[in-house]
């Protein structure tokens, strides 16, 4: 496995770069979009050529992040002297821009995720990161750029979402430190909290409300299941991506060990599980014909809610008591 | 209206006390208790007698700050040579303590709220801080004594409570720097965030759903507005203190400018009121008879939720049409 280049050695290659394409990864998080943003604006602020290359939607949570720098056009540039994937532990994570990312003269790798292995010319990878944003920001004090409200409030979306908003277990004091730093950037923590997590939709929280509402205690407190039928998605108007974020609320009640959310899709049942501390949901999951790790697994049921709901208890059952 | 006192003065005060009696305010919050924590554990760990003096419950999601620390008994000790109050405005947020109060050889404020008048021989009241364990950090840095653990997650429960987990606009940078100053003295974000954001009573997560799923739309969809009835904590079995938070996921609904929680109590309607971004609910609060900031105000209303209901549509859409 190659060795880490310094922030040095790759500073010093976006500063003689006249032309940089930036690459998150793909169903880009606040960590991607707000590391490329980042870098992208500095760039600029610099004269020189710089896009983040994009293959699909930007979450619209997200999108006041992009202030013009997001294109799917694979020939904004052609051949630019830098190639910079962020967030990404391999190609896959572009497959549809992969061939255009080896068109840089340069290749860059900066990202904080375990599994990746170094496989570009230049790469920065570190798993103790919070956040790729913290690697960025390391870089960008490095090359001795300006770092304005707009770049502080990118770097901050990316720490602020890769750390559950300093809560997950990731969150260290650097996370802190950092941000410390970006209100004297000129960083509008406010604005970005607002944009990333109270712009809700409406029809996403009618979902959730009466998901919750209807949600169903068993095996003697210690699971919680809930339902998301196509009734309730026509009559709330919000999509089946939006039961994202049902199944956690539903783990976070006291007691509970396993929670489940169970998708009522046109000819198929789909399932969520979560499992709190002890149980693992990845057995549950392979007998109900799924799968997935011991705290989060899911699978997909080929019948009528009606026959899945006892199934699935049982097997629930049988895991917990 | 009195200056502000020194930390150095309070510090000494309180290391020359053989016996101090701490007082958080009423319907105590993470900052009353935390600050009132992380105070106590440290006379404590000086080897003085120190208790923390309450008047209520403590809420379940901040139990885990109580290591014997919180007596509602009086007599615990008799004129202490020290009475502190944490994040008391005045007298009225420890009314049933207020005799026991005035017992203490000496008495001392720290406080936070804009509105708080000094009004103990010693005060320290800083509108700036996020929180007052913001200040009561500070104090302890000032006297010099050690910060454990147990104090780290005192003041970080304060902090991250007060400041809706770095959310608001009141937090800051200093925010910031001592939860990064945290990190070195033990804090455990992971166990505190865990015990005071994922511990929910299924009860309220039933409230929550059904509060949520009869919520109301209107002023052009930039008004949220649901209502939580006696009957809905008989049905759920939840407690009118487990409404908290609802007003919050109304405000974070896109397009929502202004959110609105009615409470349905005995003989009267509470009313909690959020603003976004630029509306002022403070004013919408005055003129129904309540009050509060510009961006969180609130107030009671004596009548029927039929007869409140029109009035603060009305009052809403005046302030947002």
């Amino acid at each position: 496995m190659k060795d880490n280049n310094t922030f040095r050695e790759i500073g010093e290659k976006l500063l003689e770069a006249d032309s940089v394409l930036v690459y998150p990864h793909v169903n880009m998080d606040g960590d991607a979009l707000g590391s490329a943003v980042a870098v992208c604006r500095t760039l600029r602020n610099l004269g020189k050529t710089c896009w983040i290359l994009i293959e699909d939607d930007i979450p619209r949570n997200l999108q006041f992040l992009d202030r013009g720098y997001c294109t799917c056009d694979q020939n904004v540039v052609s051949a630019p002297d830098v190639s910079l994937c962020l967030d990404c532990g391999d190609v896959s994570r572009f497959l549809k821009r992969k061939d255009k990312f080896r068109e840089g003269k340069v290749n860059i790798c900066i990202d904080h995720h375990r599994t990746t292995v170094p496989f570009c010319q230049y790469n920065y990878v570190d798993p103790d990161a919070a956040a790729t944003g913290q690697l960025v920001y390391y870089l960008l004090q490095e090359m001795g750029t300006e770092i304005d409200g707009e770049i502080a409030d990118a770097i901050f979306a990316a720490i602020t979402t890769d750390t559950g908003n300093f809560q997950y277990s990731n969150t260290t004091k650097e996370c802190h430190e950092i941000t410390a730093e970006l209100y004297e950037k000129g960083v509008d923590v406010r604005r970005v909290s607002q944009q990333v997590y109270e712009s809700v939709r409406l029809e996403r929280v009618m979902l959730h409300g009466k998901a919750l509402s209807q949600l169903e205690i068993f095996a003697g407190g210690q699971a919680a299941m809930t339902v998301v039928t196509q009734r309730m998605l026509r009559e709330t108007g919000a999509g089946m991506d939006e039961t994202e974020g049902i199944v956690d609320k539903l783990r976070a009640i006291d007691g509970v060990e396993i929670a489940i959310l169970v998708k009522e899709d046109v000819d198929k049942i789909k399932l969520s599980l979560r499992a709190k501390s002890r149980a693992n949901v990845a057995v549950i999951a392979e007998h109900l014909g799924g799968g997935g790790h011991t705290k989060a697994a899911g699978g997909t049921m080929k019948m009528t809610l009606e026959e899945a709901l006892p199934l699935i208890r049982q097997e629930v059952e049988n895991a917990l008591l």
